[in-house]
């Protein structure tokens, strides 16, 4: 009825999911601080024992909590314009990524002080795979989509393939919390986790946490009603963009 | 130009996609059985021994490849009946839950042979979990899609519910055998896994594997262009369907 509509409020169905997101999320740091702090002595830059405990802590936080905090800027910030939504993006993963660096930098230099070998297990192995890939799609992303920012033919080819990455990311980083919550078991508790003491089933609670913190953020992410409608000005944009295209080059099968 | 047009054909990328995740599906269940086979002692079921390793083995025929494949159906047998496709989905997931509950079976029988307590892990929390809620989205879908058949109100608000639960149970399933790999590996070599010896390389690269596999089927899933197109006559009914439920009730906000 009028030239400036309104813009519709957040569906009431998404907030109560992303606060349930938040919940599991905090949920999830808090329990791994719990286990840190009450069965393994807590943290200590300076120790060479306590220095492993900065790595599960900063990496939950990083590559669990804030990656997928990341992941709804999108859904939750509806009505900002895209580019602080993606400005917002891009923060929250480089904070995801620091922390992460710095729960690499801890297991690492742990390895060091102890003469551990690194990178022979499975847990290794997604991790780095995980973090190496996190940091090139960081890079990629801001050149493509921020500084200096590719074409829109070019945005609008990558996008798809950065957000099927971007899952596939959280996912591996998810399962790799899994594997290394299960490693520090069979290495710290091999012997009793068997008569369910009650550092494993703080630690199995935690695993189930990070996988319904993950199934939650999923839920958010793929629910096609709760998508970022675009603003006015984008849309007008991009059916300017939809028509030059779509006169430019025929419509190919895939 | 004619009454009954051609059906398209299948995109040709998605046939080389499918195709690779054909060939990582077979190079997951042949690895897993070099594992067993060359390292673990291979398989039999009147051994107590032996009888463990028909659960990874199982585990990984129907809860990873199977359990992959049935999603896999719709994109594959694009010109199909969707009756006929929804049956073949559904009897892939049937010989999935078949094979996997013969490897739940195997791993329980062993833990009691050996008098080994059980469900105390991680791996056996999320395994359980994921075996518990595939059963109950199966005898779900059955009822509500094949037979008896529910409303098509119904089937299409629980059609976007059942697709984000399969996905997310591959998932689990997924990280459950990441788990069970890792799990393995730390009760059988513990102590020459940190020497890179090749059973911790082999088991590690099957552990990637699984990962692919899993990447190559989501990105198919995922793909906007690579939906079933619905049948010229599904979608005459479809359009009838949602003509009377768009008149029947507003449009709502969630």
């Amino acid at each position: 009825m009028d030239e400036t509509p309104a813009r519709p409020a957040s569906p009431i169905g998404l907030t109560y999911v992303v606060a349930a997101s938040q919940i599991l999320g905090l949920a999830v740091i808090t329990v791994m601080a719990a286990w840190i702090g009450q069965y393994r002595g807590g943290v200590a830059w300076d120790s060479s024992q306590l220095l492993f405990n900065v790595h599960p802590l900063c990496m939950v936080i990083g590559m669990v909590f804030l990656q997928g905090d990341a992941l709804l800027v999108y859904r939750v910030f509806r009505n900002e314009s895209k580019r602080s939504t993606k400005i917002l993006h891009g923060l929250i993963h480089f904070f995801a990524l620091i922390i992460a660096l710095v729960g690499l930098i801890a297991v690492f230099q742990h390895h060091k002080n102890q003469g551990f070998p690194d990178m022979y297990s499975l847990h290794s192995w997604c991790g780095i795979i995980a973090f190496g890939f996190y940091l090139a799609q960081w890079l990629f992303g801001f050149y493509i989509f921020l500084f200096p920012g590719a074409s829109f033919s070019v945005r609008s080819r990558y996008k798809p393939q950065h957000v099927f990455i971007g899952a596939f990311l959280l996912i591996l980083s998810i399962a790799t919390a899994l594997l290394g919550i299960l490693e520090q078991l069979l290495f710290k508790i091999k012997d009793t986790y068997n008569l369910f003491v009650s550092e494993g089933i703080l630690a199995n609670t935690l695993g189930l946490l990070i996988i319904a913190f993950g199934a939650v953020v999923g839920y958010i992410l793929t629910r096609e009603e709760w998508r970022r409608p675009p603003l006015a000005e984008e849309l007008a944009l991009s059916m300017d963009f939809k028509n030059l295209t779509e006169e430019g080059s025929p419509t190919s099968t895939h």
